[in-house]
């Protein structure tokens, strides 16, 4: 492989598309830095007293400019920090040049071939022979997968000598994880069991890595704490309702530049991100139609003045259909067919497949319309405090015993202290519990304020 | 005691305050049907069926139109039911009327006192010599309260004849349930003992009765299974939601014809009652500001565009105040002092403690403003479709031992189906899911289609 | 005729119901006073110069709470007033009462006969033999209407000394008006001449009265000028827009106690009434159709998200009906056959044949359901401070010739000081301009600030 | 000058910049057209019988792709078509190359010099030598302006041989202006003359272009009717009120990719922009502050729930300031060194000195933002619509002698005439009256159904 790591003068290791484009990153890290209150919060308050001081932090996550206002919030609470990005086409590259020369080191790049994605992910995982990373930040669970797969490969090495085969899977991208995995074995047998042995724990951005955390945690494979902070209602609340509520409307008039008002959109799903993107719909003069499998998410989209119909009922009536179920098959391009010329289709939801991708790439003359990724700083900084907090409370508790090998959700009064560093900035007071109230209704003066069923 | 027992030509027993009021009753529990979708579906789909056939069914919650309803689907499905209210004023004298004629034994009226409640309570109860009833729909606990009480007292009296002592407490109220307890050890020392023995469970409606159930858990005192039908998302985000939403300006617009338009508002407290009561003044043209202890909450009301501060900050500005807490002390005289003439105070939460009632009573010259109660048959039919569906599931399980003597809340399946009970009447129709679809993000075809920790 | 003037100690006449009531009406005011900050504002700017001196001013206009401080506001400003109410049903009989003991003669009940009607009318147009009022509040125009009749009738008698002939007429109201100006002349024949001489203007309220002013302008009858309060910006946005928002729902939830959310609601018509009431019934959670002959307000419509149908192709869905037009026959009792049982059907439009109510009166089991009048005293406030406004205008201008016998509408400058009569109460600040802005956009600084054309 | 009219093969002239991007200019308008209902409509309605048969019609307006659609609605109606465009920056090069390429004769690219501008403008109106246009389609009034420029200089060249002078004045673009009909009159000095003699009449765009018709009215030197389709309700409301609450969320998080929920948002005025404005940054979360000087105007913003103070209150705790005035000098440098690290400061108004841009770019380091222009096709649908159904009417009626040299709003009936042709598209069925209605309140079957001075 041509890949070469280089160095900053200052001896940091990198790997970026153009070194010349970080002034222009630093640029917009300094924009992004006023819309995430919330890290900068963390600053103030956690900075001093360096909480991270010796934690190295291994990050897999889409290296933005969002990001490098969380890697920079790591540092500057202490911890040595080593990225790479969780999609091969996420990177902006005057961010991942911003990070590189100036916090962190970095190997990332807008376009990367899955083999150079891999090859982004070892490095960043690789802190020289003691081992890896004390911390992880996780998106989609591809650093936790190398670990896992390097261990398990390492034990079967161990007890007969086999090395993995990647012929032995026709997943492609699997082959190149085994291939890296091989090679490493080769070099030193012990490498991916040094880094487990290092690891404090790992916290987790999304359902998808979240999917698998509890997979490996009922197979009993889980190998270190994991915390779920795709779940907190900071997180979960945030990016999908008020996030998707924001997003789509954007999305929309950006890629099509069309009047939302007097149109008839249907919403698929009233989850979170459905009712996010159906109050933006509403807000923005469209009639609502949900389409929706759950009754009690049905009766909520009714008593909030939308009709509730299946797609068929409704496809060849609407303009705008948004996808936001998290499953597959939503729409598809027999739906298209009747729908009205101009229509748009889109899908806020998880994976693509909510739309028949497939049929519609094969069948001629329909329109493809692809809505911007949510970028907005203010939602991530919900999301990444969110990260920041869960990494303090792996690294506080590292030797407390407090977390097993279990998959957590962040604790209620972390999840509190998210939202609390953000008000502040939003100009907001809060009310102060008396010891008495607080007793009538047996909470803690300082939270957590409700139970763990509560839905907010 | 002058109380009597009457009795029907049929020879159902009733105390009410006037029979000759059945026939307005009935006019307006017909009315009533026809916004109570979810419990009129129940006797669509359960009634041929007669589930509840041999179940002798207790109730005890507020004796209304609407109550009247429940009372009649639970013997449309088979049921004997008694019933007295929960409350000494809440009793709507021509619904009582209606159901004793007509199908219930009722003991009940408008402004009992609290020795006629107790009275009323026990005659519930009642059911002759072979035990009290299978099942009881409680409200508040009163009922489940006596007989843990009585099985007590029996307990104390068979190991040492000792008889409970109406004079060992202060409390006026509890006086009055130990001598009904002790009048009853001298008749049947072991009448509470045979209704435990009998009882399948309980199904409880309110916060104050379920957190004296889950005490009662801690405590290892509970002795009988229970549903707690309070935390259903069909009866929580329907009751404190929507409910209010739509019984605050209602009863803002009753008790003071003020136009809400231009007025500045302050909700204090943004959980699911202050959300609905702050979209219904936001909606009705009013400037909100909330009060929160809660950042989380207080970040929610924030992504709404409403301001957060303390009600110190704002207390001589703002026209009206909704106190939604649950806690105590929230809006004191010294605050009303600093009120403007005419302000209107509303508490809309759990207890008229929240409003300093004891300072203002003393306090000459200010305006005391009561809301009316809420009422809306709609959003009880969800709250008493839970207790019917809570009531089978008790009943169908009572020989398989999926209950134990702790507290649950309806399994989601069954929270599920109160909703589906309401969307035929709304006009919605569900999106099915197909087998493929259904796999794909692991659930089954029929429901739950949401995790435990799913917030709606 | 038995009805006989009374007289309080200090010799005021007066006809009411019972004077006992007279200390409720009076608390009752005093609350009303607070919701009225544009008529208080009056008093405040305006009494000490006590512009209404010498000024008699005759009102017939309902006799509630909230035009008793109408009545003490145009006092308040130096003016002597004598009232009747301009319908039989609406006289407070406790406004009327504090009135007549306290500020002014009142000639008015709840429930009079037409005869009693219009001898009310003719007592509070009698002030003695110089004459009758300087000015008159007239609401629908039956004191105008008395005295152009009156006037007719004089000429002819002096003509040809012919008396009015009540047999000449099948109305049966009219009957009565030509009877009391019958009687009338044989005791004063220049009477209501005398009265046209000394008359400087009349401010109409409402529509109905506006139509008959605009039709005796054209057909050159009109007497003296006339100010048409009706559409003046406060009064017909305030009355129609805001106030029907705010009192749909409240007349539909005290009419009928059901929940608007989750509900299909009709809205006849799409003018300012009725985008009131479909921004209510939105707001409350309801699904809104509007039905629409124009269609630049159907286009509006649309932009709001509103789906655009006829009566015929919704009226077996929805639940909720309002007619809003202004025009007969929207809803027929062929319509209601076909709607949902316990379907609301509900006019808050001009006069009540919007609902076929003959049909429906006459056809078998169909229930008729009356929302409350609408007397929000804060939206009052805003059309009784342009009553005030419009009679100082015309006082002010009496010798000025400025007003001929035509009917204006009230000034702009005046319309947008009654606006500003009210901000300071809902706390609002106005920006200045300054001289050099004012002269960019060729206003004066002090306003008006809209040319005539524009639309708000 | 350099400036070359090219030919088509078809001899059709032309003057764009790049006329191979005239496939990509189709597929848009295309595109367009879709969004476009009321021009397509009128192809439907009006293109079989020709009405605009023998027409030559001179557009000056913004040279983009909804533009491209109204002028081939113009052609599709049998008109010829020469176009410029208004601005020197705002002509899409794909549109002009299709629509020269395909069917008119176009002189207009992106970023021409004041000079290529008034030479495009020139070229537009001479259709040969038997003088100008039949009709001028205008924006901001410049083909309007050159055409009595040019008859002033005619008359008194013909009175005393005077030329015009360019260096009379000190205005470098009136300059130009004198420059071109100095070498006009050179070549024919009655040029203007036979322009002013064919013409029919202009309809006008905006309001700066109806300000100065209505100036030239006043002094009588307007040499041929005009029809204001500035204040057409279709035309106004559509675009100020529907338009902008559309286009402001849309510019903002397209300039600024900024959370605007939990937000300060300030609006300085409340007519139809502010009210736009003011909405979508409520409905997007934020919380909204209105400036005002109108009391009417203050009075509706508190009856929408927002706060009114004047900008001095608010500066340094808002977020976002949007300028909706129409007037100068609203937010001047030393406010902007009040405001808040990252404020946002943009102008949805007429002319961009509502900003203090000459303070702001000789004051070091603050930022500058420009939000995109208002391009979406639906709204432009309504006032192109507009813009055909004038020149219609003042086509039709040339002989008729119906439109003076006054100016005029386009009558009611063609106002609603613009409405009806977009129902169709957005799924609108309107309700029809019978004839006796329409008697009863007073209005043709086919409308118009409202008063002139009816505010919608």
């Amino acid at each position: 492989m041509a890949l070469l790591v280089e160095k900053t003068t200052s001896g940091r290791e990198y790997k970026v598309k153009d070194m010349s484009q970080a002034d222009f990153g630093r640029l917009e890290i300094e924009l992004a830095e006023v819309e995430m209150p919330g890290l900068m919060s963390c600053r103030t308050e956690f900075g001093p007293s360096q909480p991270f001081k010796g934690a190295k932090i291994t990050g897999s996550l889409h290296m933005t400019i969002q990001t490098a206002v969380l890697i920079e919030t790591l540092t500057a609470l202490g911890a040595e920090v080593r990225w790479c990005s969780c999609n091969i086409f996420s990177t902006q590259d005057h961010a991942a040049s911003a990070i590189a020369r100036d916090s962190a080191a970095v190997f990332a790049w807008k376009g990367e071939t899955l083999q150079e994605y891999w090859w982004c992910t070892e490095r960043a995982l690789d802190w020289g022979p003691d081992g890896g990373p004390d911390l992880i930040v996780d998106d989609g669970g591809d650093a936790t997968l190398l670990i896992h797969e390097g261990v398990k490969a390492e034990e079967i090495y161990e007890k007969n000598g086999t090395l993995p085969d990647p012929s032995s899977t026709d997943n492609a991208e699997f082959q190149i994880v085994l291939t890296i995995i091989k090679d490493g074995l080769k070099t030193d047998p012990k490498r991916y069991h040094k880094m487990k042995q290092r690891l404090v724990g790992v916290s987790e951005e999304t359902t998808t890595g979240v999917k698998r955390l509890y997979q490996m945690q009922a197979n009993g494979t889980l190998l270190f704490p994991a915390i779920n902070v795709n779940d907190s209602v900071t997180k979960s609340k945030f990016d999908n309702l008020y996030g998707c509520r924001h997003s789509l409307p954007d999305g929309l008039m950006r890629a099509t530049d069309v009047m939302i008002a007097g149109k008839v959109a249907v919403v698929a799903g009233y989850g979170d991100v459905g009712k996010g993107c159906a109050a933006a719909m509403k807000q923005a003069g469209a009639r609502v139609i949900v389409t929706e499998i759950d009754p009690i998410c049905a009766l909520q989209a009714l008593m909030e003045g939308l009709q509730v119909l299946p797609l068929e009922d409704v496809v060849s009536e609407a303009d705008i259909f948004v996808t936001t179920t998290g499953n597959k098959d939503i729409i598809m391009v027999d739906h298209m067919r009747k729908m009205k010329n101009n229509a748009i289709v889109c899908n806020i939801g998880h994976f693509d497949n909510e739309i028949d991708m497939l049929g519609l790439e094969t069948f001629p003359g329909v329109k493809r319309i692809t809505i911007k990724p949510q970028t907005d700083s203010f939602v991530m900084s919900c999301s990444f405090t969110n990260q920041v907090i869960a990494q303090l409370e792996l690294w506080n508790e590292r030797t407390s015993g407090k977390y097993e090998k279990k998959v957590y959700v962040l604790p209620k009064h972390l999840d509190e202290k998210v939202a609390a560093l953000h008000l502040a900035k939003l100009g907001a007071k809060l009310t102060k519990l008396s010891k008495d109230q607080a007793d009538y209704i047996s909470v803690p003066i300082e939270g957590p304020y409700k139970p763990a069923h509560y839905r907010y």
